[in-house]
């Protein structure tokens, strides 16, 4: 996974709740519940800053990539925060990054890269970056347009 | 759970897979997982049985009562089948009884009663059963009419 | 399921994180989402009431029967806190008790009922509770003993 | 994700169900369950070929990375099986290289790379691959040692 070339800031931060039965039987929380875990801070990113309405948008981000790291286990009683960046925005892609954080110690103990492809769900077809989408990504990150 | 008067005929069954992360700390499949697999019997028999469409349909029935039996612990590995009927049928709410058969042995491992009520999902209200729904339960069960 | 002959009181409580992928396709959420809720609140109550270590103690309490009330349907977005208490306290089980509360409204949306038998993990049989956890148990939810 | 340059062999299938409540409240099947469907690869290929014991073996393979590809959108219904390979040999990590495919199309409706890294459980530290696993993998594949 491609590293950051500068320490990137994290705006969007969301507690997450470890389940139970998110631990398999090695003891560990499974790779799968990872993934609820970074949905989690991507609904809401999406919900919140960009306000995709997957009903009623006519151009939807789709997922196309999900690229993730495992750094360090996780084990029931952890107490982590995924935080959720966008670190590229293209014309038809955007990039989502996100890592979690273990609030006892600060370490980063994984980190997820996925891309976001434009979907027009009348035409059926890729589609670029809706420019509300791409105004509310720039506003909320502090970043200049890069299209 | 009550228990049936005589022994009954299970005439839909759907072999069910465990999956890895089905099992937890303990090494036994979680008491969660059993749920994922009486709905799979349940989706099924509801599909194909009843030929429900729960977005086209005006009346569906929907989840009232779940009432869940573990009798022998599940392991990942096992190979089990999950076994359902109607053992009752109301006036606005009938019964699926579901039991899962690990093939090994030939033993019931667990079993589960739930009790679906018929929900108008245009006026908000419980709702007769269908008659569509009573004549196929009917047919695929055998069963002389209830009401 | 049967209903509490006075208003029951709850001392454990615990917020649940609804996650994105516990909506099914009707927008729901699924039946199997509420059993991980439920899990939440008990290995909560499990581990810092009774203090079980399933991985040292000879006996701990392994679930028999589980019957859930589906009361009011669940959305991604809602904020809800389960609550756990022992409703009945036996010779060789218990039973614990357990509510979904909708913050927003203060509505009951589910309730559920679990059986625990004790076992104990070297003789493989079923045992009597062991005298501590009967003793945290009264002392948590301040009944007198019912043996 | 790197593309193989040949195309690539895969030795070890496995059909896998899919669940009703895979599918999330937009009538796909949610990102979060390809990953349970990789792992019932991924953990058969490991316990059938390698033959890891996770709970007896000293060194044992950990995940480091999984890269995944989404590519044609999944349903309820669908009838789907998962191939796994190893795709490279390392010193101390190999790669897991998955795809799905749609029976019914003979389409790859999605693939995944998998890193694995030894891991000693008595040292705590990574571990060169034990030969038994190397001689396994190279004896499944077909291939010749790459160390």
């Amino acid at each position: 996974m491609d590293e950051p070339k500068e320490t990137p800031v994290y705006k969007h931060s969301m507690p997450v709740q470890i389940r139970f039965n998110d631990v398999d039987q090695y003891g560990h929380v499974n790779n799968n519940a990872y993934f609820a875990y970074y949905d989690l801070g991507k609904q809401d990113y999406l919900m919140h800053v960009l306000r995709v309405n997957y009903r009623t948008s006519e151009v939807v981000p789709v997922i196309a990539n999900i690229n993730a790291d495992f750094i360090i286990p996780l084990f029931h009683g952890d107490d982590i925060v995924v935080e959720t960046r966008v670190s590229h925005l293209g014309h038809k892609s955007f990039t989502l990054q996100q890592r979690a954080i273990n609030r006892a110690t600060g370490l980063e103990v994984c980190r997820c890269a996925t891309v976001m492809v434009c979907f027009n769900q009348r035409t059926k077809q890729s589609a670029d970056i809706p420019a509300e989408f791409r105004q509310a990504i720039e506003a909320f990150e502090g970043i200049a347009s890069q299209s």
